[in-house]
């Protein structure tokens, strides 16, 4: 059996069809990389700075948790289906601060679908992210574009 | 005068104002550099794979060109602004690939503003970020939480 047969096609991903991802281990430095190259607010930089921020406390950049998420959902989705990439991300919300030593995970239900005349078709993800205390510190919606079968 | 005084509140934001940022040059190490850690798909990290997708090139992560958008803006904002951070991405799409030496700007125009009967309110900022050829790479709506005067 070719390896190509157990991909996912368009048609694979069904309305309520649920995905899990992760683990992704958040580290200090790694928030501090992050922030210092693309978001360098001083509640992303700096401990003392951030305990008197909203954040109450050193915290990724909402922009770093995005991008962790998409790497559970690389790592999760990508050498399983036939997708060509994302076209955006029509909603992103940043519910709980991501913290130094949090285990983020992913679940990524499907929650729409879209065929087109095209040889590929658009999957929307409705993407929750869990920390260790199982509080969703992201929400994000993720469209996809995916190959349909025999395309 | 204290630098104090500079700073931008609230209450400066008003609709239509808008903000410069950039310029924000592009290269192709980056590109790989953040596709390995956070979005390893084949058209963000091979020239030959990326010939062949929908990008017709080598191109940046989505995701990327967020982070790449979010320092612009850090950088013509946070100075300026009595800001404390970010709330989330209501709108993110990627019109046009982000090709290594892409030269970026940012245009961030308040859109809406929202007074609450806390010491701060949210500003949201529609932020088209250009390339060299001036096509629209990138249309992000940006809200951020802003010191109220004298708060």
């Amino acid at each position: 059996m070719s390896p190509m047969t157990t991909l996912l096609h368009f048609e694979d991903f069904t309305l309520g069809r649920s995905f899990a991802g992760g683990p992704y281990s958040v580290t200090r430095d790694e928030i501090l990389e992050f922030a210092r190259e693309f978001d360098p607010q001083p509640h992303h930089l700096d401990e003392e700075a951030a305990k008197h921020s909203l954040l109450g406390g050193l915290a990724a950049s909402g922009w770093h948790t995005c991008a962790m998420t998409m790497r559970m959902f690389a790592d999760a989705l990508i050498p399983l289906a036939a997708a060509r990439g994302g076209i955006g991300s029509p909603e992103g919300r940043w519910m709980k601060p991501v913290r130094p030593g949090d285990v983020l995970r992913l679940e990524a239900e499907v929650i729409e679908t879209k065929a087109t005349s095209k040889p590929f078709g658009f999957v929307t993800f409705a993407c929750k992210v869990f920390n260790q205390r199982e509080q969703v510190a992201l929400i994000a919606m993720t469209p996809i574009i995916a190959t349909r079968s025999g395309a």
